[in-house]
């Protein structure tokens, strides 16, 4: 096991009708008037958005308000934002979404206490102070309620890149499983694929002999593979969203991953697509991840071996450890189509001949990145290829 | 799942070497007179305690003193040090060991912090603040190094009791498996022991449609079975160590058991045995665990067939589930004998005749306990006697 540090200081509020306490939340942490920052007008329709909002005047805390954060959160809103905490004198910022939502008022929050550029932070400056900020979180996906990771697109260009830091993670996070009844089965869907591939980055791992990491990743993903199927079956089972949105912190706060290297090729090379046709991340996560799979296997045949067995329940071929290998692969694949996920460029609106503009975009150059297999440019393209063509 | 809160704000510092930072953290977490506590010898012997204090001295950080604390800590040792820390105007404890040594640096900064007697916190009295405090762990058992409980035995009349508080949870808990080699198997096993117990605590639920932490409970009692016979046969595994020092946190900081009801039978049982006999915890945990699940897993067969087929690998008797969840309790023990753990009264050197005494020490009178199966004084009494007699 590698050293690490393992830090979650995050206080999680979890269960129905806890949104009520938000008001509570802000001003155990200090807050006493918050950026309600929210996306669409789903919140405002559900009446989400005036229940919160009743919270907080009932603990006293002001607000200011932005709405219109988009799927892939632009730059363009960061610096709208930025501009109305100063303005109002915001000291607290109350993220009401999933994670586009939850990455925006990272970005704010840093943003806020910068002279500079809050781009800076997302082409590698380190973010040494932010405004503190609570979480409502509405869909299951990203685990940017427990992470410090923070990933926006700037507009000029749709270049989407990442920052991360112990400051920009949120001071407690209010889980309803509730409150992803609603959601359509579409992004209930992307949510679970973009859950499952931040156990997998962590999964496939160089180092040797984590069993505990490994366990509880299986564990994470056992779980998804068994709730997802319930939640598209019927929406309205708080039960299954419940084990959903709980896998899904589990997932990304980093508990399942620590003392062991990461890939995190399948994500890169996913945000291209994302940034390029502004698809959902999950969707284009749905189509790559698998895909990277069958080009890398043989990197660490047994490693998929376990994946094949423990997580999608195939028979070991002890013959012929590559054929559970690729079975393992498949039924993931199957799995992603069985749930309404699209697997091939055709089925997430992308185009072959984007493939060179993708990869330039994707910016290696002559060098190679990932932790478990070090891929080039033209192992990248490779990966495209194969997800042009992906079937069932 | 239940609703739930859970925060765990310790920051994790693991790997070889790690205590050599211990004065960098606690300056970074506020400290500039630090208690620096510890058990017996072994941390003295070891050099351990000199490579602290230097790391100490180095960040510029002050240090009182106070070595002595017991296995089933003794509120004697307690009063000194609250003495210590206010004569010395200490403002941060440091605890060198393991959960003995924690538990009192718990107890210590309450008390340092109340006008009363710290025993009230015993007594159910909330702790409402507390002195700041760091782990340098030397041993993976109890878990206290990513919890906020704390368990004191009264020395007039051997009364041994918990408390638990978000404001005792350790700011940051440096967690080196190497500090852990030196450990005697038994005292290994014992630890081994705890941690298993401490999962299992929280496995036994009447909460129904609780994947995810069914899940991870697994990964981590897996996890024990597969790693706690390589450090018995082989003291120096280094990764060995690593798991289990990981998976001893992960079984106690509350993840593995939110949104669930939780038993805590055995521990409340075997208290008794300890506090009366002065034995390891783990060691009247190895008795008292399967003989609990004896005398209650009628309650819930199919749970008991769920531990004996995942975990202990177990086939599934599908003609005769009473069968599997039997079998799956007989290996659990086979398996606790195997590590060099007692098994029965007469191993631990626990005598039969004192069984109504402990049953009048554990106190319920006429009344009931239990999360997962409710019981008597009669029960525990037949608990008692099911742990004279048991055989592998």
């Amino acid at each position: 096991m590698d050293n690490f540090n393992f830090y979650s200081p995050t206080e999680f509020v979890f269960g129905r009708d806890r949104e009520n306490e938000a008001g509570e939340y802000v001003k155990k942490y200090g807050g006493s008037k918050a950026l309600v920052l929210y996306g669409g007008g789903s919140a405002v329709r559900s009446g989400l958005l005036d229940r919160v909002k009743a919270s907080l005047a009932k603990s006293g805390i002001g607000t200011a308000e932005l709405g219109g954060v988009q799927p892939n959160p632009r730059d363009t809103l960061v610096y709208k934002g930025i501009e109305l905490c100063r303005a109002e004198g915001v000291d607290f910022i109350l993220a009401v979404g999933g994670g586009s939502v939850i990455d925006t008022a990272k970005a704010i929050a840093a943003g806020v206490c910068y002279d500079g550029d809050f781009w800076d932070f997302y082409c590698g400056k380190r973010v040494e102070r932010a405004l503190p900020l609570g979480v409502v979180l509405t869909i299951a996906a990203a685990g940017s309620e427990g992470s410090g990771d923070s990933v926006i697109t700037k507009e000029e260009g749709m270049l989407k890149r990442g920052t991360g830091a112990d400051v920009l993670r949120s001071r407690f996070s209010i889980l309803d499983p509730a409150l992803t009844q609603t959601l359509p089965a579409y992004q209930t869907a992307c949510g679970a694929t973009d859950i499952m591939a931040h156990v997998f980055e962590r999964y496939f791992t160089n180092t040797r002999e984590v069993e505990i990491t490994d366990r509880l990743c299986e564990a994470v993903l056992i779980t998804m593979v068994k709730e997802t199927p319930r939640v598209i079956a019927d929406p309205n089972n708080y039960e299954a969203r419940a084990n959903i949105m709980w896998a899904g912190m589990v997932a990304h706060n980093g508990i399942v991953g620590v003392g062991r290297s990461q890939d995190w090729n399948s994500h890169g090379i996913e945000h291209e697509l994302s940034a390029l046709y502004d698809c959902a991340h999950g969707a284009g996560l749905a189509v790559i991840m698998p895909s990277w799979m069958e080009y890398v296997y043989k990197h660490d045949v047994m490693r998929f071996c376990r994946m094949a067995t423990r997580v999608f329940g195939c028979q070991m071929n002890y013959e012929d450890p590559e054929a559970t290998a690729l079975e393992g692969i498949s039924r993931f694949r199957s799995f992603l189509h069985s749930i309404g996920m699209p697997i091939n460029f055709a089925e997430l609106g992308a185009r072959e001949e984007d493939i060179p503009k993708l990869v330039e975009k994707f910016g290696i150059g002559d060098g190679k990145t990932g932790g478990f297999v070090s891929l080039s440019a033209e192992d990248i393209t490779a990966i495209y290829r194969i997800a042009v063509n992906a079937k069932i």
